[in-house]
Protein backbone atom coordinates (compact mmCIF):
# COMPACT_ATOMS: atom_id res chain seq x y z
CA UNK A 1 0.00 0.00 0.00
CA UNK A 2 1.72 2.98 -1.12
CA UNK A 3 -0.21 6.04 0.55
CA UNK A 4 0.18 6.27 4.18
CA UNK A 5 -3.37 8.11 4.36
CA UNK A 6 -5.02 4.89 3.37
CA UNK A 7 -3.00 2.58 5.13
CA UNK A 8 -3.50 4.90 8.36
CA UNK A 9 -7.31 4.21 7.63
CA UNK A 10 -7.19 0.75 6.75
CA UNK A 11 -5.07 0.69 10.39
CA UNK A 12 -2.10 -0.18 9.35
CA UNK A 13 -0.29 2.62 9.93
CA UNK A 14 0.06 4.34 13.03
CA UNK A 15 -1.90 8.06 14.02
CA UNK A 16 -3.58 9.95 16.78
CA UNK A 17 -6.49 10.24 16.32
CA UNK A 18 -9.01 13.12 16.64
CA UNK A 19 -12.42 11.96 14.89
CA UNK A 20 -13.57 9.31 12.97
CA UNK A 21 -16.77 9.04 11.45
CA UNK A 22 -18.52 6.48 8.00
CA UNK A 23 -15.99 9.00 5.47
CA UNK A 24 -13.87 11.04 7.04
CA UNK A 25 -11.22 10.78 9.39
CA UNK A 26 -8.95 13.37 11.59
CA UNK A 27 -5.84 12.83 12.73
CA UNK A 28 -2.74 15.17 14.48
CA UNK A 29 0.10 16.14 11.83
CA UNK A 30 3.27 13.97 12.53
CA UNK A 31 5.17 17.25 11.63
CA UNK A 32 2.74 20.28 13.48
CA UNK A 33 3.24 23.83 12.36
CA UNK A 34 1.73 24.52 16.54
CA UNK A 35 0.32 22.23 18.93
CA UNK A 36 -2.64 20.68 17.78
CA UNK A 37 -2.26 20.66 14.03
CA UNK A 38 -4.74 18.36 12.40
CA UNK A 39 -5.28 16.39 9.22
CA UNK A 40 -8.86 16.09 8.11
CA UNK A 41 -9.60 13.47 4.58
CA UNK A 42 -11.97 11.62 3.37
CA UNK A 43 -11.69 7.26 3.76
CA UNK A 44 -12.17 7.15 0.44
CA UNK A 45 -8.71 8.14 -1.53
CA UNK A 46 -9.30 11.05 -3.72
CA UNK A 47 -5.57 12.94 -4.29
CA UNK A 48 -6.74 16.40 -4.96
CA UNK A 49 -9.17 19.31 -5.64
CA UNK A 50 -9.88 18.16 -9.02
CA UNK A 51 -10.72 14.60 -8.46
CA UNK A 52 -12.41 14.96 -5.05
CA UNK A 53 -16.35 14.86 -5.06
CA UNK A 54 -17.88 18.42 -4.24
CA UNK A 55 -19.79 16.74 -0.71
CA UNK A 56 -16.52 15.27 0.14
CA UNK A 57 -14.62 18.96 0.19
CA UNK A 58 -17.97 20.33 2.20
CA UNK A 59 -17.42 17.61 4.62
CA UNK A 60 -14.31 18.05 5.15
CA UNK A 61 -14.95 21.82 5.48
CA UNK A 62 -17.48 21.74 8.30
CA UNK A 63 -15.04 19.13 10.05
CA UNK A 64 -12.57 21.23 10.03
CA UNK A 65 -15.35 23.69 11.36
CA UNK A 66 -15.88 22.10 14.06
CA UNK A 67 -12.45 21.02 14.77
CA UNK A 68 -11.09 24.52 14.99
CA UNK A 69 -13.86 25.37 17.03
CA UNK A 70 -13.29 22.52 19.92
CA UNK A 71 -9.27 24.06 19.51
CA UNK A 72 -10.32 27.33 21.20
CA UNK A 73 -12.60 25.86 24.07
CA UNK A 74 -9.95 22.89 24.44
CA UNK A 75 -6.82 23.08 27.18
CA UNK A 76 -4.60 24.26 23.45
CA UNK A 77 -6.23 27.56 24.24
CA UNK A 78 -6.26 28.35 21.03
CA UNK A 79 -7.09 32.12 19.86
CA UNK A 80 -7.65 31.25 16.26
CA UNK A 81 -7.05 29.01 13.32
CA UNK A 82 -5.93 28.10 10.22
CA UNK A 83 -8.21 26.20 7.41
CA UNK A 84 -6.28 25.25 4.47
CA UNK A 85 -5.95 23.00 1.51
CA UNK A 86 -3.02 22.30 -0.39
CA UNK A 87 -4.39 21.42 -3.57
CA UNK A 88 -1.03 20.21 -5.86
CA UNK A 89 2.74 20.15 -5.68
CA UNK A 90 2.55 23.46 -6.75
CA UNK A 91 1.19 24.49 -3.51
CA UNK A 92 3.03 22.31 -1.22
CA UNK A 93 1.09 19.64 -1.22
CA UNK A 94 2.79 16.75 0.01
CA UNK A 95 0.45 13.70 0.31
CA UNK A 96 -1.36 13.07 -2.55
CA UNK A 97 -4.74 12.05 -1.14
CA UNK A 98 -6.23 15.31 -0.10
CA UNK A 99 -6.53 16.71 3.30
CA UNK A 100 -7.48 19.71 4.92
CA UNK A 101 -5.10 21.19 7.87
CA UNK A 102 -6.53 22.91 10.73
CA UNK A 103 -3.77 24.69 12.44
CA UNK A 104 -4.66 25.93 15.73
CA UNK A 105 -3.16 29.35 16.64
CA UNK A 106 -2.13 31.97 19.83
CA UNK A 107 -1.55 35.27 19.59
CA UNK A 108 2.33 36.33 18.56
CA UNK A 109 2.90 32.62 18.36
CA UNK A 110 5.82 31.41 15.87
CA UNK A 111 3.77 31.62 13.01
CA UNK A 112 2.36 35.34 13.22
CA UNK A 113 6.27 36.97 12.12
CA UNK A 114 5.44 35.18 8.45
CA UNK A 115 2.30 37.65 8.44
CA UNK A 116 3.10 40.06 5.75
CA UNK A 117 6.77 39.18 4.00
CA UNK A 118 5.33 38.77 0.56
CA UNK A 119 4.84 41.35 -1.59
CA UNK A 120 0.82 41.60 -2.67
CA UNK A 121 0.02 43.05 -5.95
CA UNK A 122 -1.74 42.33 -9.41
CA UNK A 123 -0.40 44.44 -12.26
CA UNK A 124 -3.67 43.41 -13.95
CA UNK A 125 -6.37 42.32 -12.05
CA UNK A 126 -9.09 43.07 -14.41
CA UNK A 127 -7.80 40.49 -16.55
CA UNK A 128 -7.14 38.26 -14.31
CA UNK A 129 -10.65 38.38 -13.35
CA UNK A 130 -11.79 37.96 -16.74
CA UNK A 131 -9.91 34.72 -17.32
CA UNK A 132 -11.08 33.46 -13.81
CA UNK A 133 -14.68 34.29 -15.20
CA UNK A 134 -13.78 32.40 -18.31
CA UNK A 135 -12.59 29.45 -16.96
CA UNK A 136 -15.56 29.27 -14.38
CA UNK A 137 -18.18 29.28 -16.84
CA UNK A 138 -16.54 26.76 -19.03
CA UNK A 139 -16.11 24.50 -15.88
CA UNK A 140 -20.03 24.94 -16.08
CA UNK A 141 -20.95 23.70 -19.45
CA UNK A 142 -19.10 20.40 -18.54
CA UNK A 143 -19.68 17.41 -16.65
CA UNK A 144 -19.68 18.00 -13.20
CA UNK A 145 -18.64 15.28 -10.43
CA UNK B 1 -21.62 50.77 6.78
CA UNK B 2 -18.41 49.52 8.82
CA UNK B 3 -17.72 45.97 7.01
CA UNK B 4 -15.93 46.53 3.77
CA UNK B 5 -17.56 43.29 2.33
CA UNK B 6 -20.93 44.26 3.42
CA UNK B 7 -20.19 47.37 1.25
CA UNK B 8 -19.17 45.16 -1.27
CA UNK B 9 -22.07 43.09 -1.22
CA UNK B 10 -24.68 46.08 -1.20
CA UNK B 11 -23.00 47.95 -4.42
CA UNK B 12 -21.49 50.50 -2.09
CA UNK B 13 -17.69 49.26 -2.57
CA UNK B 14 -16.37 48.18 -5.84
CA UNK B 15 -14.83 45.05 -6.63
CA UNK B 16 -13.93 42.74 -9.18
CA UNK B 17 -16.86 39.62 -9.39
CA UNK B 18 -15.55 36.30 -10.32
CA UNK B 19 -19.12 34.77 -9.19
CA UNK B 20 -22.06 35.60 -7.32
CA UNK B 21 -24.95 33.72 -6.59
CA UNK B 22 -27.71 34.11 -3.95
CA UNK B 23 -25.61 33.24 -0.91
CA UNK B 24 -22.05 34.11 -1.58
CA UNK B 25 -19.83 36.80 -3.61
CA UNK B 26 -16.22 35.82 -5.05
CA UNK B 27 -14.12 38.60 -5.92
CA UNK B 28 -10.34 39.57 -6.02
CA UNK B 29 -8.48 40.08 -3.57
CA UNK B 30 -7.06 44.06 -3.89
CA UNK B 31 -3.83 42.94 -2.24
CA UNK B 32 -3.09 39.65 -3.82
CA UNK B 33 -0.28 36.86 -3.21
CA UNK B 34 -0.74 35.64 -6.26
CA UNK B 35 -2.88 36.19 -10.02
CA UNK B 36 -6.13 35.38 -9.90
CA UNK B 37 -6.13 35.10 -5.76
CA UNK B 38 -9.97 35.01 -5.23
CA UNK B 39 -11.95 35.40 -1.89
CA UNK B 40 -15.25 34.02 -1.57
CA UNK B 41 -17.58 35.22 1.11
CA UNK B 42 -21.39 34.87 2.24
CA UNK B 43 -23.63 37.84 1.62
CA UNK B 44 -24.66 37.14 5.00
CA UNK B 45 -22.31 38.79 7.91
CA UNK B 46 -20.44 36.37 10.01
CA UNK B 47 -16.89 37.40 11.76
CA UNK B 48 -15.57 33.81 11.64
CA UNK B 49 -15.73 30.07 12.05
CA UNK B 50 -17.29 30.41 15.33
CA UNK B 51 -20.59 32.01 14.52
CA UNK B 52 -20.49 31.26 10.88
CA UNK B 53 -23.51 28.20 10.28
CA UNK B 54 -21.91 25.17 8.85
CA UNK B 55 -24.04 25.02 6.14
CA UNK B 56 -22.38 28.02 4.69
CA UNK B 57 -19.00 26.96 5.82
CA UNK B 58 -19.53 23.70 3.42
CA UNK B 59 -20.92 26.52 0.52
CA UNK B 60 -17.94 28.31 0.11
CA UNK B 61 -15.76 25.50 0.24
CA UNK B 62 -17.37 23.56 -2.47
CA UNK B 63 -17.29 27.18 -4.58
CA UNK B 64 -13.82 27.59 -3.01
CA UNK B 65 -13.18 24.09 -4.69
CA UNK B 66 -15.25 25.36 -8.21
CA UNK B 67 -12.29 28.43 -8.50
CA UNK B 68 -9.44 26.61 -8.10
CA UNK B 69 -10.59 24.26 -10.82
CA UNK B 70 -11.24 27.26 -12.76
CA UNK B 71 -8.09 28.74 -11.96
CA UNK B 72 -6.27 25.40 -13.38
CA UNK B 73 -7.98 25.44 -16.60
CA UNK B 74 -7.99 29.25 -17.10
CA UNK B 75 -5.85 31.56 -18.38
CA UNK B 76 -3.73 31.96 -15.43
CA UNK B 77 -2.39 28.48 -16.19
CA UNK B 78 -2.61 27.58 -12.54
CA UNK B 79 -0.90 24.43 -11.08
CA UNK B 80 -2.39 24.65 -7.88
CA UNK B 81 -4.27 26.35 -5.22
CA UNK B 82 -3.98 26.84 -1.87
CA UNK B 83 -7.44 26.94 -0.01
CA UNK B 84 -7.54 28.87 3.12
CA UNK B 85 -9.70 30.34 5.59
CA UNK B 86 -8.03 32.64 8.27
CA UNK B 87 -9.99 32.37 11.26
CA UNK B 88 -9.44 35.35 13.88
CA UNK B 89 -6.66 37.92 14.33
CA UNK B 90 -4.51 35.26 15.38
CA UNK B 91 -4.43 33.63 12.84
CA UNK B 92 -3.90 36.59 10.30
CA UNK B 93 -7.52 37.45 9.79
CA UNK B 94 -7.94 41.24 8.77
CA UNK B 95 -11.61 41.55 7.79
CA UNK B 96 -13.87 40.24 9.91
CA UNK B 97 -16.60 39.24 7.46
CA UNK B 98 -15.47 35.80 7.15
CA UNK B 99 -13.88 34.80 4.15
CA UNK B 100 -12.19 31.91 2.04
CA UNK B 101 -8.97 32.55 -0.22
CA UNK B 102 -8.11 30.88 -3.07
CA UNK B 103 -4.39 31.17 -4.03
CA UNK B 104 -3.67 29.86 -7.78
CA UNK B 105 -0.03 28.58 -7.24
CA UNK B 106 2.24 27.87 -10.16
CA UNK B 107 5.41 25.71 -10.14
CA UNK B 108 8.37 27.32 -8.81
CA UNK B 109 6.36 30.70 -8.21
CA UNK B 110 7.44 33.43 -5.49
CA UNK B 111 5.45 31.63 -2.70
CA UNK B 112 7.20 28.52 -3.07
CA UNK B 113 10.03 29.87 -0.99
CA UNK B 114 7.90 29.90 1.95
CA UNK B 115 8.00 26.05 2.07
CA UNK B 116 9.50 24.42 5.23
CA UNK B 117 10.83 28.01 6.91
CA UNK B 118 9.20 27.01 9.90
CA UNK B 119 10.22 24.47 12.62
CA UNK B 120 7.50 21.50 13.06
CA UNK B 121 7.16 19.41 15.71
CA UNK B 122 4.84 18.86 19.02
CA UNK B 123 6.69 17.89 22.18
CA UNK B 124 3.93 16.05 23.28
CA UNK B 125 1.34 14.84 20.42
CA UNK B 126 -0.60 12.50 23.04
CA UNK B 127 -1.43 15.37 25.10
CA UNK B 128 -2.54 17.65 21.96
CA UNK B 129 -4.55 14.91 20.35
CA UNK B 130 -6.20 14.39 24.39
CA UNK B 131 -7.06 17.88 24.61
CA UNK B 132 -8.83 18.23 21.19
CA UNK B 133 -10.57 15.02 21.83
CA UNK B 134 -11.68 16.59 24.97
CA UNK B 135 -13.14 19.47 23.62
CA UNK B 136 -14.87 17.95 20.23
CA UNK B 137 -17.01 15.98 22.57
CA UNK B 138 -17.49 18.91 25.01
CA UNK B 139 -18.99 21.07 21.94
CA UNK B 140 -21.19 18.10 21.04
CA UNK B 141 -22.70 17.76 23.79
CA UNK B 142 -23.22 21.83 23.83
CA UNK B 143 -26.14 23.25 21.37
CA UNK B 144 -24.96 23.57 17.74
CA UNK B 145 -25.61 25.82 14.64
Amino acid sequence: MSCVFCAIVAGDAPAIRIHEDEDLLAILDIRPFTRGHTLVFPKRHAVDLTDTAPDTVAAMAVLGQRIARAARVSGLHADGNNIVINDGKAAFQSVFHIHLHVVPRRNGDKLSFAKGVLVRRDTDREESGRLLRTALAQLGEAAQD
